[in-house]
């Protein structure tokens, strides 16, 4: 029930860091990287590393790719991010993935590929950018909302027993946005949304906990 | 009232993409570069253009920026990005910037130089990395808010009269998540949030409107 992370580049290595942030142990992160020089600073992070090239079976069987919690695609280029997402979809059907790619043209081929999460940076930022010119606060929001620092934090949950048959409205753990009823997404304002089903999956907006003071700076 | 756009590698060219999927018109957007290649492109879509170098006042005074709506600058290379806000905060105390850094060293001096919205692509992808790994929805709402395509906008206005005294819950216009007031930001859990104030500013999530039809593929 781990979480594997392949290519320990600027992306990668923001992935973890994130991670030890929400509170995940970083021994239950395996880095995958080819260089050296990466998995050095993901073993000082308390990271599990291992060194070779994961576009090859035998690289993801020796990190338990069928047993990981998720895997984490960022290997720098395209192809190679690609194929490892080919390779690990063949080994593990059900693996959630997540990948990076900088070309938008490779995000539907990511996709084909079995990835579950595709993540293109350059596009993000194209959009925040277009979106920062209709108000100065709508990044940072954005930023607040990924990110575990800040105010608040997006949040996904499967509905609770005791919510089935009352409305998106009137969850009390966080500000409901949107529902999904297996693939299909139903916004707060459709009236789908004024009864919650058993198996629904909930997207809210929580206030975020403080962080744990473990964690605090000293 | 016009965009400036300096450096139109890929990060501007999303944000130029975007803007006019918004509704912006392309002859409203003036796209600097140093490469004719690149203007090629730019002009291609419908956009003014300049060949020079936005680290010269004269480039900067050349395309009025004194009298621009807002100026997104995404040079390529963190340092020249810094020196061309510095140059055009200069020249318009009070132009909204929106600047994309690459290394997370230069947020805060991309800040000092003037910018009021700073992105950083690679940490946001970072971010939305680590959050898939807790829901397989999350990248693709956090991208659904950001995009003009999808089902929802982040949108961010001025209170209204008729709102003033009214709880934040209470807008009808979308779902309010956030106040700023002055430079405080409020969430919809706090206390404060039940009255809105002149002055006021939200930010709220709004059903999207399906694009115009003139934009419509034919
Ligand atoms: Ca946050
Ligand atoms: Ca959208």
């Amino acid at each position: 029930n781990h979480i594997v992370v392949t290519g320990f580049g600027t992306s990668g290595n923001e992935a973890v860091l994130e991670l030890i942030a929400r509170g995940t142990d970083p021994r239950e992160i395996v880095v995958i990287d080819p260089s050296e020089k990466a998995l050095g600073d993901a073993e000082a992070l308390g990271c599990n590393v291992l060194c070779g090239d994961s576009t090859r079976d035998r690289t993801l069987k020796d990190v338990a790719i069928h047993r990981a919690r998720t895997l984490i695609v960022s290997a720098g280029r395209d192809d190679t991010s690609i194929l490892i997402t080919l390779t690990a979809r063949h080994l593990a059907p059900r693996l959630p993935i997540s990948i990076v790619v900088r070309n938008e043209d490779n995000e539907l081929p990511a996709r084909q590929a079995g990835a579950t999460t595709v993540i293109n940076p350059v596009s993000f930022a194209g959009l925040l950018l277009a979106g920062s010119t209709s108000g100065r606060h709508l990044a940072d929001y954005m930023a607040d909302l990924a990110a575990s620092s800040g105010q608040v934090r997006l949040n996904q949950r499967p509905v609770m027993p005791q919510e089935i048959g009352g409305p998106l409205s009137g969850i009390t753990t966080g500000l409901g946005v949107r529902i999904y009823r297996g693939e299909r997404p139903i916004g707060f304002w459709e009236a789908e949304s004024r009864s919650l089903q058993t198996g629904d999956v909930i997207i809210e907006i929580v206030e975020q906990a403080p962080p744990p003071s473990t964690n605090d700076p000293i």
